[in-house]
């Protein structure tokens, strides 16, 4: 087990029912900016919760953050929390909403060009405003980590930063909240946490015995519970055990110790960033394509995933390995989440584009062991086609 | 699942050499009272390394910490911190350590008796002084959650206080640490971890999924790794393993969503205190009795324990659940801890004792069914003899 350092202080209510105890959890003198985005909570009663929980405090909204927030939305929202003087940032929504409102919470204290929070990868946050979330979407974890990723739509870039300062204060986590998701966006929810486990397990192995079972029960949890999301959107237990796997799977704890991948994000947001792909579709291409690419650096991680989480019988150590690869993708194609890049309507035309905006964005050495560069990309986008 | 919240904010450095990381979390200006227990940190290295981290900070010393801490030393160390004006606590050892360090930040902080921190089990806490831990032994989990176990000597009680100012702001986990314990140490620790998170899974299920496959993924690891810090005690990834799967087992993360049993703890609490038993050796008499007693209602559980964690491959639940039992108590034995009352020189005159200090405790209600009375306590002490 490498050595590591290990911090989480968000406060987690979960249950449902729980949106009440935002009058115990935001300040009671706060003045409130609640940001959400295109409107569903206040057709679903998310909002009325939320807003009967706030009581005498005084409250402003802000609404319109996109999926993959745009930068220039967020530089607006900005503007309103500074002119109004608001103190505490409550993001109601998923992944892209908790982006923004860490985003807008660093950039509301941050003098100078805000794109200076994302260009340094956060290392320009030295405050912010503090942020507390109503997650509505079991996906991407925000809602208990230090990370957001932002998109300045007029230059085709997708980018993500990281402060301790943006870390939210709690998150309510009701899964009643999720039951009245599109199919789309909760298919592509149980594809980012599913891959967030993989990116931090599928590596090579350094006998971090407990990070290798936590990330073993999450993958068995998600893959169980994932498809009856689909087929049967009312049960609540299954959302809220896809909710909890959701956030252990990227709340820091399945990092320590263990290497990281992470070529498939950072490969996948030029994806996002260039054609407007899900995140969840970019995820659901690469990676299969990247673990074919690294199978031999990864097969070692492969085969173990394959006997524990599928349960493949086979003793041939690249049969079992290969078997896991696929069984993956198949798991993607089963949530509705297409695997290639031409299901998507996307041609080997795609590639330059790709490798240009990974050299300017400087990701020429990734995954765990930082040996992918632009050329290695172009590689496995062929083998994503 | 049920309703749950959760909150931990200790700062985990975890790996060989983090005890140089003082340097940075030990505030500047703080003046520290380190405190410890029978002087095996001045023989191997420990003391020194974590006065060279400190630097030029003013630090002094407490010694004499025992095993299951005494009230009556910890009241000793309150004098010392008041009348030295120590801003910052520094435990250096394992549970034991840890829990005084605990009490002594409470109590140092409190007005009038001392004793009403532990007689309200923490309510009547309002401010620590802030504790920072440098963990020598893997077991109690104290190094990163609220509680304090605390022995009034002169009365023979043992009992527990939680408070949130006394979490540790940091725990330094260095598995080298751990590598000169005496075997008896090593192997009551890993009863009590494992025994930690049985508490928080042989219960009823709750289709909790990730904590039940957490639990699991801790067991595995332990039972694997357990008998291996014994024949192999210099093997540094084992006591890494150990170590992580001991903090993880009472951090608080087990126990989201899901009932606790504790009547182990609780019931062997008495134990310890009445005749000097280590707090793991308790543990391994009680549970299996408690198991046993409790078999029906804790059936459905212990055929899971029995089918994922030691892969029994019956059919008959009675026959899973039962050998899951003897498996347990066959691991504890396997690890030099004995299982019956009768091994340590007791017999059926304990009984009436326990029941005695049980209902002085007002520990009426036991186990997760709140169903578990001082007759029912003195029925299991009977299968336990």
């Amino acid at each position: 087990m490498d050595n590591f350092e290990f911090f989480n202080s968000t406060r987690i209510l979960f249950g449902q029912g729980q949106i009440a105890a935002l009058a115990q959890q935001v300040p009671a003198d706060a003045k409130v900016l609640i940001v959400y985005g295109g409107g569903s909570i206040k057709k679903n009663g998310v909002f009325d919760q939320v807003t009967a929980a706030l009581g005498n405090r005084q409250w402003l909204e802000f609404a319109g953050i996109e999926a993959n927030p745009h930068y220039e939305t967020c530089v607006e929202a900005v503007k309103l929390a500074r002119r109004e003087q608001v103190d505490f940032l409550l993001a109601v929504g998923g992944g892209s909403v908790i982006d923004a409102t860490k985003f807008i919470a660093a950039a509301a204290s941050h003098e100078g060009d805000p794109w200076e929070i994302i260009a340094t990868f956060g290392g320009a946050v030295t405050g912010a405003l503090p942020v507390g979330c109503v997650l509505t979407l079991a996906a991407t974890g925000s809602e208990m980590n230090q990370t957001s990723v932002i998109t300045r739509a007029s230059s085709h870039d997708k980018l993500f930063f990281n402060s301790d300062f943006v870390r939210p204060v709690f998150s309510i986590l009701d899964p009643a909240t999720t039951c009245s998701l599109p199919v789309r966006q909760v298919a592509n929810g149980v594809v980012d946490s599913m891959v967030h486990v993989l990116e931090q397990y599928v590596t090579y192995p350094t006998n971090a015995k407990v990070q290798d079972r936590f990330a073993e029960g999450l993958l068995a949890t998600i893959i169980e519970e994932g498809p009856k999301a689909l087929s049967d959107p009312d049960n609540l237990e299954v959302r809220a055990n896809l909710m909890w796997s959701a956030t252990m799977a990227l709340n820091g704890l399945l990092a320590t110790g263990v290497p990281g991948d992470w070529a498939s994000h950072l490969i996948g947001q030029e994806l996002t960033a260039l054609h407007g792909l899900d995140h969840g579709q970019t995820l659901a291409i690469m990676m299969p394509a990247i673990w074919t690419y690294k199978f031999e650096q990864k097969k070692e991680k492969l085969v173990q995933y394959g006997q524990r989480v599928w349960h493949i019988q086979e003793t041939d150590q690249d049969l079992i390995a290969r078997q896991a690869i696929e069984k993956t993708r198949a798991f993607f194609e089963q949530m509705g989440v297409a695997t290639r890049l031409s299901a998507y309507g996307l041609d080997a035309a795609v590639i330059p584009q790709v490798v240009a905006k990974l050299e300017e964005h400087q990701f020429v050495a990734l995954g765990e062991h930082g040996d992918i560069t632009p050329s290695d990309a172009a590689k496995i986008l062929e083998l994503a086609l």
